[in-house]
């Protein structure tokens, strides 16, 4: 259930590259021992405000929203709570996780490894993981969340332009060669770059260290089974729980800051500004009402999985 | 003195910005009443994990090096610990704090909010403060540090071009009517950039709430203190510990993967792939043996302050 819920949301808010694509890896995975879909992983205080987490080859999403839940009731006594989360599988998208704590009143911060795949700035080879970074702060309103890969442009995305052929915008990758590419496929073998430069770099190569560090998970060129149907999955998650506790006026006034962006004047007199997130919420109220497409393709994949799959699937819905 | 080697260690890195043109400033602050050279803040654990710093108008190094003592004796016992520090002044670079932390062995990474002076991406005015962010992790070696603003370049570096007459390149700013500029004193008066377009506007952002959040501070229209000496400061800022214990062989590893990096093939054969930090650091050996360049004026501004100071700086190295 809340896998399938992770990969539906990711659709609602127009992430494909976060959906339902990944089904049919993670239905193989289970089929193989890689995922253990019954287990919510074990966890112990490592000291009062860490977490330890081994997800016992969990799925992703059970592990992560186990962790939590513990570190929110932690954070509400300790002030802060972190957890680190090694062997669990792909999270999908961090915006979930983290937006699930703001609405609890909680400040929460995600990050995540994975395989190799973004060059260093100045560089050619894939050495470090896309590295994403959810942050949400609540509000008096809907709270503010943000997340985002410090690769320019997800994996996920470019495996998503590779099964729909169509071509990626120059700078976004290298081929396995190094040099420039726009070939989607081409790319998938090669590496991404990082997004804003020389500082996108830096911040996905503070995030590397960071995750490894806390979650005692391995770098990225070590990193197997978020892509692939083969390996067990060894990279981290680290979950960051911050409670600030409720000040009604603060909330108050962070909503109208967001409001007074939102109404400032656009550099675009056709596009006005937005706030982060307004983007994916838009899409989501959309999808909720019109549906979302995915490819004839997928829908066929997963059509023939549901077959194959009912007592398997059946056996995760408990 | 912490004040005097924070400003003297920007200057050695290579960071004028937030080097010594900042003196002069401070001093009339103090003169003013603006800061109290002589007080480390106020702190009190307002939950195990959580420390409240009230600055009380403190020199920000001075206020900031006493919390980063106080919460990496704490992350200590507890793994993580985070402070909220406000009434507090400028920090200068965050760099110099966590990598403090590093060379301890514990993971810092450091906020911090200040006047309003980036635009939303797609927009013209400034909402946003230059919300850095610094993290740095221990390896075998020396730690990694990365320190970025989330505007593509620090207003120092505008005001340092300002004050050499040079001229900024096209991206960096708007004016004060929302137009693109290549002026640096137009720029001062407008608005800088984000850095990565949408996600390092996304990042400020979040950022710019997280730091209201959990040091209590105001939202960037608000802040007055870090560019002025007429205001006092209340801009906020934010450290956290993490204290994973040290593991050797984890560290080593790092260090190696850090190498791997340097030594993998760059895109351009005549310059060499870095790791954020090495910049700075190569640029503070050369200048530690052939000093470094202040311009003319500042020179002669600093002679005058030095006499007109004495009794003054006498009494804050004390």
């Amino acid at each position: 259930m809340q896998q399938a819920e992770v990969l539906v949301e990711a659709e609602l808010r127009g992430h494909p590259s976060h959906g339902l694509q990944r089904l049919p890896r993670i239905l193989t995975r289970i089929d193989k021992g890689l995922i253990d879909p019954r287990t919510r992983g074990k966890s112990h205080w490592r000291t009062p405000s860490f977490l330890d987490v081994d997800g016992l080859r969990g799925l992703g999403p059970v592990v992560a929203l186990q962790a939590c839940a513990i570190l929110a009731e932690r954070a509400s006594s300790t002030g802060v709570a972190v957890a680190g989360i090694r062997n669990s599988n792909h999270l999908g998208m961090l915006a979930y996780y983290v937006e699930r704590l703001a609405n609890e009143g909680i400040i929460g911060i995600a990050l995540s490894s994975s395989e190799a795949l973004v060059h260093p700035y100045g560089g050619t080879t894939a050495l470090l993981g896309t590295n994403p970074l959810a942050i949400a702060v609540p509000t008096s309103d809907r709270p503010l969340v943000v997340d985002l890969a410090t690769s320019v442009v997800s994996m996920g995305k470019i495996h998503h332009h590779a099964a729909n052929g169509s071509a990626i915008p120059e700078g976004w990758a290298r081929d396995s060669d190094g040099g420039v590419t726009t070939n989607a496929a081409n790319a998938m073998k090669g590496s991404i770059a990082p997004f804003g430069d020389a500082k996108g770099y830096a911040l996905g190569m503070a995030l590397e260290l960071l995750v490894a560090s806390i979650a005692g998970s391995s770098l990225a060129p070590e990193v197997r089974g978020t892509l692939d149907a083969d390996a067990v999955c060894n990279k981290g998650d680290v979950l960051i729980a911050v409670d600030v506790g409720r000040q009604p006026q603060v909330l108050a006034c962070f909503s109208s800051y967001l409001d007074r962006i939102r109404q400032s004047r656009p550099a675009d007199p056709m596009r006005p500004v937005t706030v982060p997130g307004d983007g994916a919420r838009s899409r989501r109220e959309r999808a909720l009402n019109d549906g979302f497409e995915i490819s004839g393709n997928l829908w066929d994949e997963l059509k023939a999985l549901s077959r194959s799959n009912e007592a398997l699937v059946k056996g995760i819905a408990q």
